[in-house]
């Protein structure tokens, strides 16, 4: 079992902890899919991320891999899958690796808590850790996945212009006003008189 | 200056290299506007972030405030503007903070880098962090605003249930398949045959 750039697993759940607000059951079992994806994937290779939830697994990687959100090299496609594709970044070949629901059955607590079987307050976060880090690999299902093309391509580098509209920089191909003035904000959040 | 759970500058540099990849710019730019945000919302509230780029700065959030993408309490709505809304996660009110792009310009490395107008083997990463820190808080421009009451219901914390086309748990919210049957992920990755 490797912990990334910890030095163990109480080292990881600590900083899961620290930087996630809990010691989230989905975090341990994104170490045993970064675990198995190191297994999986040839050696050397620079490791790109797609995860297919926005929750707690998304910082179990952001914290096991050099990928996070603010440097693209993980992605998000939320289908709401527990599911991560892990790639090489140059080929585009990779593994899916998602939850074995048949499996996740042998473990008791895991499945009680992943399908919310029972309340919160019932629940033993030891025993669904314990059950996690047993089951380890068996707890999944991978195949071997192609990255589209697209999604491999280099961001382009270009300098942002000001935006006519509201005076700030933003990339010149997201058109001739930036989105905030095309109302991609409206739905977020709207200007309060001072 | 605080630098949220980090001791130091130093520290919070040093875990920005280890978690986000490299020592960015864009990163000291988001502790300025973190500690702006705590000077201008009022104490002892739980803030929530929408963060208006997925570059550095995002990590920036993610480091210096409880907010993260997997836990939710940061949201990413992509304008491409270096911007960042804070706010009381209970009334939505809060503040929005953008780069002030005229005062920008009296930080020549800082201008020079964030604007692309030197390659990046001619900037001086020291020069531009020092223009940073030195231009501090006037280099941002800030404005109430209010959070819409939609962004601020808590997600509803339902079972997964199976999907009938990949057997994969999913929220049941999405459909009567899961997002990936329904063909969200055909633009990013594809099966490979074994």
């Amino acid at each position: 079992m490797n912990f990334g750039r910890f030095s163990s697993y109480e080292g990881f759940l600590n900083e899961l902890e620290a930087f996630h607000g809990k010691k989230a059951p989905g975090g341990v079992l994104g170490l045993q899919m970064v675990n198995l994806a190191w297994d999986l994937l040839p050696k050397g290779i620079l490791m790109d991320v797609i995860c297919e939830t926005r929750k707690c697994l998304a910082d179990a990687i952001q914290l096991l891999t050099p990928c996070t959100v603010g440097n693209h090299w993980l992605k998000i496609v939320d289908t709401g899958r527990f599911a991560v594709v892990f790639y090489d970044k140059q080929t585009g070949e990779g593994v899916r690796i998602s939850l074995n629901m048949e499996e996740m059955k042998r473990h008791a607590a895991v499945n009680e808590w992943f399908l919310k079987l029972v309340p919160k307050k019932e629940q033993n976060l030891q025993a669904i850790l314990d059950g996690i880090n047993e089951g380890g690999a068996s707890l999944f299902n991978h195949c071997p996945v192609t990255v589209d093309p697209e999604v491999l391509k280099a961001r382009p580098k270009v300098p942002p212009v000001i935006c006519p509209g509201c005076k700030e920089a933003y990339p010149p191909f997201h058109g001739a006003l930036c989105r905030g003035c095309q109302g991609v904000t409206e739905a977020y959040f709207h200007r309060r008189p001072q």
